[in-house]
């Protein structure tokens, strides 16, 4: 339950994420393992909304914030990463938590901020169906399976998928809480 | 305000249309030109919502279309590509549209359907800005003006682009009604 007590994590998103693949991963990071999680957006203290309705006031502005600060970037789906994605701070500060190595994972749309930033070259990847073309575009393989890790990097590709999303999350930041390869295949 | 009349025009859209990019040139193209135009969807006879709410019924379905029996194929942006580009019978639709070397005008998130289509290569093209690395991933030399044309194909940016890219569709049917690149450079 308190497997990542302290462990700093940040969420970036806009107006328009997804719903719930902001607020489960969120609560999940938060409640279940007491992670400290930040949710950082374009301003500090602006309330955005979810796709269908749900509001959420942003913790961060993005442009404040330091890679070296956090151990893991979430990035959730939705309208949000088309808004995120064009916004230069936005793309250095993924940019430069590419640089540290450490956990950077995108849902759905999410993988649209990795295209912009040029992170996608020669990578497996995956993320919402309809992004398949952008992401071959962009340098990597697409494999249509609910999780495809590639080194520091986590993708899923949709709501139903967040338990293996999470699952891999905590995973890349306390080894040994590990989906198995059956389960996946089953999914 | 007859100059297109008869004419067959088909825009594609689905839910989370840009509500003016569908219907400026509806009704700049249907009203004004006196165009045939259609409105065809995933689904005929069905209502679809615009980003901000407005809803138009589909008069078609796509899948029933035939290309040689339209003149231009317009694509409006918002949410709705990100649906279309999913659904291979739109895929061979545009794909067999390009084949005939008539009019495929695309604004906004539009361009989404033909990177999917693999219709970009070695083109000059625009699109919303957010999509500028897809654009150019696909093969493309994104190119940063209201009005962009290639060929057979016309590209806008976003809904401020709607009076040059509605000009370049209807001078596309019907030359001599010309905008001037002084006009373009100006906007």
């Amino acid at each position: 339950m308190n497997e990542l007590k302290g462990r700093k994590i940040v969420m970036i998103a806009d107006d328009g994420f997804e719903d719930t693949e902001l607020m489960y991963p969120l609560y999940r990071l938060r409640h279940e393992t007491c992670a400290d999680v930040t949710v950082a957006g374009i301003h500090e203290g602006r309330t955005i909304m979810g796709k269908y309705g749900l509001p959420i006031t942003t913790e961060a502005a993005i442009r404040d914030l330091n890679p070296d600060d956090y151990e893991a970037l979430v990035i959730p789906g939705g309208g949000s990463p088309d808004h995120l994605r064009v916004n230069p701070e936005v793309i250095d500060f993924v940019q430069g938590f590419d640089r540290t190595g450490k956990t950077i994972a995108a849902i759905c749309h999410g993988v649209q901020v990795l295209i912009t930033a040029r992170l996608l070259q020669d990578r497996e990847a995956t993320g919402w169906k309809s992004l398949r073309v952008d992401i071959e575009n962009a340098g990597a393989r697409y494999v249509n399976l609910p999780l495809v890790i590639s080194q520091q990097y986590i993708f899923s590709r949709q709501p139903s998928d967040l338990g293996f999303f999470c699952d891999a999350i905590i995973n890349s930041l306390s080894p040994g809480i590990s989906i198995s390869a059956a389960e996946l295949a089953r999914a």
